[in-house]
């Protein structure tokens, strides 16, 4: 189901970065839970272009509207359509995509399977599509947070060769949103901004690694075989634009370890079953454990730059394209919310999974 | 769905590591398939216990038998079912696993979740249970190489810290299978097995990195929202036991790169859109650009370990297990085809769907 | 999947009677359709209230709006997002049922399921819901007429005890439009309208028969079990509000006859495989086989009457309740699109199922 | 997905008439559940051939065997497959059918759809495909019984033009099971038991009515659009082999009455909400109301006759068939515990959904 996704709490994402907007549709929320658009706007300004200026310029209010699924400020367990409208379009900007494909990016694949694709912004494939799902994310984040007690964050961990020091047990999103770059370790974070500036200036970009955890998500979440927690996690990180991997817990840094080393000894800890470390990231057998579930998220540098480089046109010849106008120096910023968003949807939905099948 | 993978191409698998047996029902396959038992057995020896003294020494034959969907030799269109029957039944082995939850294994995860739990090696979040996805992915690969000309191959790159040499748009079949440890570099092979043999003899394991790649996939296969091609690839590889990551292309390394140093240019070659370089790993925006697609996953080191560990038991009081008998060194010769099979199940998956919405 | 239709050609509705407004996002739909708001638009303009005096008199314009999914007047096989604004709102309406619980309508149901309401015109269960599934229904039309040669016709078959006489191998859409009722008898389509005027001005309502038609459907389409192709139509129409049944091809009847009588032999005629009779209705097995597709559905009569109702509030308490205002004597005429676009619905996912496993 | 039926309690069957055997894979089931052989094989006695003298001969002890999925005598939340080995193959019986479609039959369509068929015995489209679902049913029914004080009954209403009296509020398991034919009203049964005994005599079939109760299901189950509950359970029955039709409530009959007739109203009544009358057949907007679930589905008569038809041949000749040997003169007494067990299947998978979403 190529624009849907969850089980049970499922979200169906349209809309071209240009046309008439772009929303979500969510199926499956609860009934009853207080719910207006100004529970959703405050992550979709996170997300959004233009909020500093080491993110994209793009012009975009990103003003969410609630089209149904509410009644009173309550959710109705009907499905809620989210709408925002788009409003920054330039074609012309975009003429000349309309004839090159630029590398690295999804015009000469979406030409290749569909013979057709809108050229202006990238249409579907623009960053613009996680406005649906990071709205989605702001009703999970509340569900988890008032009906579950679990909270879900993200932080800025890395800057190309630039890494910050967190502690994932104990950061907080005031933290988080302390700088513009969303890296908890401000000297880590005042680095990341000067080289992103730096970079936006020779017209090139930055990429980086995303951090994130999930705190009270109690044992019992996920499934034994494909809908593995980490597996669901690993399919919602890999679905947002420019991210390259994914690890959880020990991640790739588990292969240099023995098992001997390697495994987190249960012992019992204020009457509950614990791991003394927790190289799992919260997460065995497919099945949370009631521990901090925490993983790692790479994002390559945004592909647009302000540079010539060879590339092909729609009628297959050799050409060269140089970008032009507004470029995003790094999507690292923005990219918090949306692995909060994504997080927290793969979250809710295998709390509804666990109530149906097991009753609690 | 927890035990279905696929939208078009689908597999079920069910079964524990003991009871009656393991399988999987694959539903979607084309009809007029030529297929027998003869074209699945192959791979079942490879993903087999017991097949070199440096894996599991299980005593299983793993013979697979047909239940439904072939008729004289050609597949139906209807669902094919699986069989493999359990043979080693010791349960006297796993007496004290009855009781005491294993570090680091599923046994607390499945206890908290379902609320009992086959503690006989392991039930259902054994290894065994990827005998019906290597089953099915013997099709998969089948349908693959017949009738769209590509061809899924993986390797083991690394243990613990053995990285081998390996040229990924060359190597071939033959060279994996030319050791016991499935690593191309036979160099590197040989240190492999001596690593894995010394830490089997204190009783201690080792984990390591598998490499995959997929040759001959054409442009346009994949989506481009959340069942991108490398979204549906990490699901299916963060789905296997012990693995902890994913990542395509240029990976968590691509971090460390500008934008202008990480694009891949497109020129045209042999009447052909190409990328000069291969950063991108074959896909881009989710769909295959008709490069070769390359990725890493990591597996951590076995859990059972052979010494005393600390642990709980199913009363909630602290104690000690020691793993006894039998245990399996390492899991990476034996994951080279569950990563194969896994990676054929959602390449056939996504041709289907290519066929079904864009008629080719 | 609660909103949710379909596996290929997918679509999710959403919207309430009262709030920002109905609609559907079509996931799936092949690339490089024509398609503007110009297509769509007839089909709910003969679904639309207001059309005539016989039916709902709410004024609504159901203008719609294409928001992604199209580019310069063609889909880009991302989802088409459609948006029809609620204009009639008249909250004041409705205050008495806030507080009542409408006959035979789902008030109680869905305040039981979800424990909240819009009370606002039936909010969900409203049959403008349906404007998602027209609107979807015209595009699904579309391709099966341009691509694959299948026309869908339903029509009023009866209305009370009024039966019409009508040849499904021969009618034509001209004649089902050619008066208010959608009959193409047009002696039984008068009476029918008397009958219609008569009810309502009493404040009551009668219900009546939809028949439906599909003609070109190859050979092949459909599957052998769950999905059979009359199963997968039988649920599209119990899916519609108000309907009451189904039966396919000799339906109920065939009981009263032998399996000798019954059968329908296979003669070869124009170079294909025929059957003499129809009594299959167009499908066996659950597959079609390439004769004209035909089924009935039973409408009961609308709930809404403007005469005092034994009833219960919501503080479960008996009352009385008497609706108001405007009421809809007779769904059947705008069922009639509503029953055409289900059909289609379910035959174009077909049709694109049968293209990814068979591969035509 | 053609050969998987239900959402969160979710069962896919496989197997042809001939061939290894015929099976289910059932997943979602909730954990803990007691289930053994003893507890499926009742319910697939009920199924079996060769039960009385009025049913197909064909020899089959259809003996189940649990696969996986339960642990010391309870589920463990873990797939559950169930296999029944085929027994009674006699290809030679077949050997004409290798070459000839029958009539009415699934042979045709599977020919045109898949390119081959497996002609013994009918293949995939054999009721024998039946034994999965009844299996699946027999823990659904018991599931519902013991988790939700749901029964779930049904009966033959109907043979050719034989109509028993029967008082669906009232009617128990012994009174269906205290003949044959499974009619409750033994004077009708015993004319039934004649009529199906002289069509047999003849080499012809008949078919009926079967009608069906579902017992204490609470209000809330169902859901508002596509899945409402008598959508789904209309989907249940046209899949079953011969099915032809469905009505819920008033059904067909509810064309005859007007909408003041027609309503339900609602009275208190032991504390509870009630409708006086039930022409809604106890769902109303797709939602359980709390009252009695009930519907009609008539099956046509088997198409297998011993009498000369015309058909047509592989090689699309004309040509004439004679079904030869045994033949079931009328399969509603081995329908009816299918009916049950796809309505108990739609009911705990409801269930289930309401718990997921709402909590209860």
């Amino acid at each position: 189901m190529p624009n849907t996704f969850g089980h049970l709490f499922r979200i169906t994402t349209w809309g071209e970065s240009h046309g008439g907007g772009v929303g979500v549709v969510v199926d499956g929320c609860p009934p009853r839970l207080p719910l207006t658009e100004a529970d959703i706007q405050p992550e979709l300004d996170r997300r959004r272009p233009g909020q500093s200026r080491i993110v994209s310029p793009r012009k975009e209010s990103d003003t969410v509207e609630i089209l149904s699924g509410t009644f009173e400020g309550l959710t109705l367990g009907t499905p809620i359509c989210l709408l925002v409208r788009n409003e920054d379009a330039r074609p012309e900007a975009y003429l000349e995509m309309a004839r090159k494909f630029r590398p690295s990016h999804a015009d000469y694949t979406y030409h290749a399977k569909y013979g057709i694709r809108n050229w202006q912004g990238g249409g579907r494939s623009s960053a613009r599509e996680t406005i649906g799902r990071v709205a989605a994310g702001a009703i999970a984040k509340k569900i988890l947070r008032e009906q579950f007690g679990v909270q879900v964050l993200a932080w800025v961990k890395q800057i190309k060769n630039i890494v910050a020091d967190v502690d994932p047990t104990k950061v907080q999103p005031r933290q988080v949103e302390s700088n513009i770059v969303r890296c908890p370790d401000s000297d880590a974070a005042e680095k990341m901004v000067r080289l992103i500036e730096r970079v936006r200036k020779v017209g090139d970009t930055v990429g980086g690694i995303v951090e994130a955890v999930a705190r009270g998500v109690p044992p019992g979440w996920g499934e034994p075989v494909f809908d593995k927690l980490e597996a669901d996690l690993a399919k919602a990180m890999l679905s947002l634009p420019a991210s390259r991997g994914f690890e959880i817990g020990s991640g790739f840094g588990s292969v240099l370890l023995t098992g001997l080393q390697h495994n987190d000894p249960f012992r019992m800890k204020g009457g509950r079953v614990r791991t003394v470390t927790n190289r799992s990231g919260g997460i065995q057998g497919g099945i949370s454990n009631g521990e901090m579930i925490f993983f790692r998220v790479p994002f390559k540098p945004v592909a647009t730059v302000m540079q010539e480089q060879d590339t092909v046109d729609i009628e297959y010849r050799n050409t060269t394209l140089k970008g032009r106008g507004r470029h995003d120096p790094c999507v690292l910023p923005r990219a918090v919310p949306m692995v909060e968003a994504m997080t927290a949807l793969v979250l809710v939905d295998h709390a509804l999974r666990q109530r149906a099948q097991c009753g609690a």
